[in-house]
């Protein structure tokens, strides 16, 4: 079957569309034939060489498709078409995928928008709820509001918690977009001081909840942004990972949890119990279309270099997707 | 009536006894006579002026003694045996208290065993339950294991969650009163790499929650002790509170949650709800003889620079107390 792998006989660690054998399901695991992988930012970082979940040899962590064997594992059968996270493998015509985290697709959606849907959102549940635990109403910071972590985020913490959603992001088009999706707060980060941005809509307060996948660049900003005895979620370091001087009083003064986490590395039972959580809690809102998955680009497989240069340049909105053939 | 108040004439920042007016209850507080009061670090800092809750002239944030004015506040009346923590206040003949964290002594326990018990205890109920979440036999590692904080912990740790309870401190004699606690792990930091032996006691997983009183110094090595999604609860930086250089990858892919915490500043509301959920659950224990206070060395007001000199050694296992006279 095709499949995307990642070339190391030079530096460049450039991706190869290869020829590679169907993989072979595990008693616990279905038999998928991928529509549409999406592509992830770790995806990025495990082709650089940098870290990464390449156990697997072929990329992508996420897919949507159709089971081609089911494996008696219930409630599946062949011919569902289903959505979820896998343990790399995603970049191909076929793929496994442990049947205890795998959701059945919302009736209404296409391959294209269930596929844009395991990691972000997961993700987004994850950080707001298990971790954040948003309360109604509250105040919450995301950060990189367009991204596609960002997008769910804004959504989830709309509808499932009508909070105050604080956002943002490094245009105007990126912000309108967030406004269309439910937050109230809007902030150009290369216009305006976000610590004062954020003070200014909450009488001085701070957020309750920060959403952080920039890291070090707003360390000192988050640490102003932040409520006293507020939850700060660190989940990316675009902004860097190396914090030169922290002063540990300001934490405790503040009484501010600072909690790290990450997806793709964690077990194979986390992963299962929070997709089914995500699949109770969350997919009845995207059946009736009130929270939905943002695409912003469809690749052909055979243009997967273009997929991820253009993630790296930063300009999508949303999920960037591959799709396996024309059909 | 005698009452200790810093002497800020000079660059020494000298304790001064003095003789100053009786403090008059508010409505919801009530007069104590005070028999006995604790000397705390954050007393210390707070003569130092280097930050501090000296709204209050007077030093001294716990006191027991007894009721003289009950201003009405149920279920008090003259006479009854209190403890409990002040704002400020308490190194004096009478002290005020809001009655809502107002705390009656166990029976059996004299004033000078009541007065070592508010600050350091609700301090370590706050540190391993509120904050740090403390489940049955989870591990616990405990700096400072002879400090006030250290040795309640202890006690609570074992007593209340039939911990794994892992200490350091700097000598063999307070290893040896922490083991008698209850301690199960004891760790000489002058001698032993602290992390190694963590790791060691818990077969490379280690531990799950973390009280840290030393901040700075302490930082790498307690990123390598604790357990894959540990809590690490910061509560002093007698090591230093600047650090030169964070990873924050080490904390993302951990999944660490480093919570900072005081209790001195923390709100009226705040105080007495721990009082009141601290009293309900751990007093029994008091009252049977199963976790008690620990006194290091008790002190008359007039000798109360001694008292802060000894704190500042580090030499002290458990409380230093001042007494009020000699009746």
């Amino acid at each position: 079957m095709k499949a995307v792998t990642i070339k190391r006989s030079d530096a460049s660690n450039d991706l190869e569309l290869t020829d590679i054998t169907k993989p072979e399901p595990k008693r616990d695991e279905l038999l998928i034939k991928v529509s549409h992988a999406a592509v992830n930012r770790t995806d990025i970082v495990t082709r650089k060489g940098q870290a990464g979940y390449a156990v697997n040899p072929i990329l992508g962590v996420e897919v949507a498709g159709t089971v081609v064997e089911a494996n008696g594992n219930e409630p599946f059968s062949a011919g569902d078409r289903v959505m979820g996270l896998v343990n790399g493998g995603g970049y191909a015509e076929y793929a496994v995928i442990p049947a205890n985290r795998t959701m059945k697709m919302p009736d209404a959606l296409p391959f294209s928008e269930a596929a844009a849907i395991p990691e972000v959102f997961l993700t987004a549940y994850q950080t707001l709820y298990w971790i954040g635990r948003l309360a109604k109403q509250e105040t919450v910071l995301i950060h990189a509001g367009a991204s596609g972590v960002g997008t769910a985020a804004i959504q989830l913490a709309k509808q499932l918690s009508d909070a105050n959603v604080i956002v943002t992001a490094g245009s105007k088009r990126k912000l309108n977009f967030c406004q269309e999706l439910g937050a109230d707060v809007l902030i150009n980060y290369k216009q305006q001081s976000f610590d004062e941005e954020v003070l200014k809509a909450t009488d001085g307060k701070g957020a309750d909840l920060i959403l952080d996948f920039i890291g070090a660049d707003y360390w000192n900003m988050n640490l102003a942004s932040i409520k006293s005895e507020g939850r700060w979620v660190l989940i990316g370091v675009l902004g860097g990972s190396e914090l030169e001087k922290v002063d540990l009083t300001s934490i405790m003064s503040k009484y501010i949890q600072l909690t790290g986490t990450l997806l793709t590395p964690r077990s194979d039972a986390y992963k299962a119990e929070l997709s089914n959580e995500f699949a109770r809690v969350v997919l009845p809102y995207m059946n009736e279309g009130k929270i939905r998955p943002i695409i912003d680009s469809l690749y052909p497989i055979e243009k997967v270099d273009e997929a991820h240069h253009h993630m790296e340049d930063n300009q999508n909105i949303g999920k960037i997707l591959l799709y396996m053939s024309a059909d």
